[in-house]
């Protein structure tokens, strides 16, 4: 196979999950599985690797509310450690299974989003710990934090506004093309915005952006030859948890239109699918990390192909 | 002036200090002061800047700390979530001064240390908070950290070893060479060695390298035209602190040799000088940060110049 250059989004829940204990050992094996999975893809291809990182952010709003003599960090602040922490890790570990010549480099990311998004009147993503009501109402009185039901608790919910301008997509694309894995984009970027004063300063905002969209908006940028999300499902599911679910090997954006998926998980990966193939013309995927090498060779994991072009005209 | 490559080394005091609050604000606004004066050199020349990250990964470590739920992360990662931290604030201060064309990045940097580095016998770098003598004993005996006196209180001590390799060089240098602002080698570089087991395995390390010694090794290794240490001194002093004391204008390797320099301060800046003037034949500084457009035009701080070529041979 011809070498191509491949975005591949993986999930924060891949290097660190909740339910497990969140150390620094646990985090790095999950790194090793991963690097273990992505190392030939890095061999064979130009390998742009954007990861999530909201297990890691939680830790940290966690440490940082838990010392009280300073005032706990902003969140665009906070992903900005994370990107260090995750891409750390995820950059050493990946160089130790690549030939010592293979460049790597971490460019941490930026993300414009615009203060007018909708998503600023309608806060959905839940950010950091878990709260009483009780401890979420003093909260919300003394930091103007929004809170939402997770289950028995209440959690913070922040804006996730759409990715419009990656800054640092140049330094990125310059790297790409000597051939350097770059690891960026983690956590969807840092979400920044510019002061409309008509200054043209730039500051972090309360969001997170969605690592998926994010990914997307880097890969149609970079013209990637493919975008992968890496998940823990093998692919899209049709019907999922019914008797008729089914999965979807190759698929096309119109068929993904037809149908409805959970906004929660699989609904903006389908739409970041959608959103790459449409602005680029090349292939989307959407499976697990463990098929990864098979999802390339384009034999495992959902495949969304360029819709057929419609020849009605020439009839 | 001709376009030159200029290597700044910033300290983390410049940027964050323990004698004040250290909140986001604060840190920001202490960044923003000394963008100002980075910027008319990122303009006229291609800036790499590296800096210091000491108050900061106390902060982290403190704030790691006071989370009971999980074991604080080691020096490395606490490292690379502090460039992810800093390097942040100071892309988007420095951008927002700069024209919108100019690129700027931010590389996360690994550095190799020797685990045969006689610093590891021998560990003389403070970080973290202070503690008394019971609970250092406590700490002693449940982590094997190393603790010595600091003034009343006892903190934790960790080896400082040379800096061998930068891994991120090669990146770096292309995108100065694309005219890329670039941030990198914070706080010395994240310290990384190889196992003594013959597998070419790269892991962290607890120890903090000398962030002059790294941004030296950086600037020589990029042929830099000039190496600028940043500090809130005016320049060398001798005979500091007596009567006698004066500025060392321009000088030279085999001048400063001939005199004794404070191993916690002006030490390494010197020897940092040393070095990179005797690897490049170029030009190092050393002065304050607020006189640095002076500084790069060789009016202001201590200029350190090659020594004057013997010509003894000749005569």
């Amino acid at each position: 196979m011809e070498k191509q250059t491949i975005v591949v989004a993986l999930g924060g829940n891949a290097l660190l999950r909740r339910s497990e204990p969140m150390t620094a050992e646990v985090q790095r094996n999950n790194v090793r599985i991963a690097a273990r999975a992505l190392a030939p893809i890095a061999e064979r291809h130009n390998l742009v690797l954007a990861h999530g990182n909201g297990p890691q952010v939680g830790l940290l709003a966690l440490q940082a509310a838990a010392y009280k003599d300073v005032e706990p960090y902003p969140l665009d602040v906070l992903g900005a450690q994370s990107q260090g922490m995750i891409a750390y890790m995820v950059e050493q570990e990946l160089g130790n299974l690549l030939p010592f010549e293979k460049p790597l480099a971490t460019i941490l990311t930026m993300v414009e989003v615009d203060l007018d998004d909708p998503a600023f009147e309608n806060p959905t993503k839940f950010v950091g710990p878990v709260y009483t009501n009780e401890e979420a109402e003093v909260l919300a009185a003394e930091k103007g934090w929004v809170f939402r039901p997770d289950g028995p608790h209440m959690r913070r919910v922040v804006p996730s506004p759409e990715p419009k301008q990656i800054f640092e997509l140049d330094p990125i694309r310059w790297l790409v093309e000597r051939d350097t894995v770059v690891i960026c984009a983690g956590g969807g970027g840092i979400p920044t915005a510019y002061l409309p004063d008509g200054t043209r300063t730039l500051v972090g905002v309360e969001a997170v952006i969605d690592k998926d969209l994010a990914g997307q908006l880097l890969a149609s940028q970079l013209g990637a030859d493919l975008f992968l999300m890496a998940t823990d499902a093998p692919g899209v599911y049709l019907d999922w948890g019914t008797r008729a679910q089914r999965l979807l090997g190759r698929t096309t954006p119109a068929e993904l239109e037809r149908h409805e998926f959970a906004a929660g998980s699989m609904g903006p990966k389908v739409e970041a699918a959608i959103r790459f193939v449409r602005s680029t013309g090349h292939r989307a995927a959407i499976g697990s990390l463990d098929d990864i090498t098979a999802i390339v060779a384009g034999e495992a994991g959902t495949i969304v192909e360029p819709d057929p072009i419609d020849e009605g005209e020439e009839r």
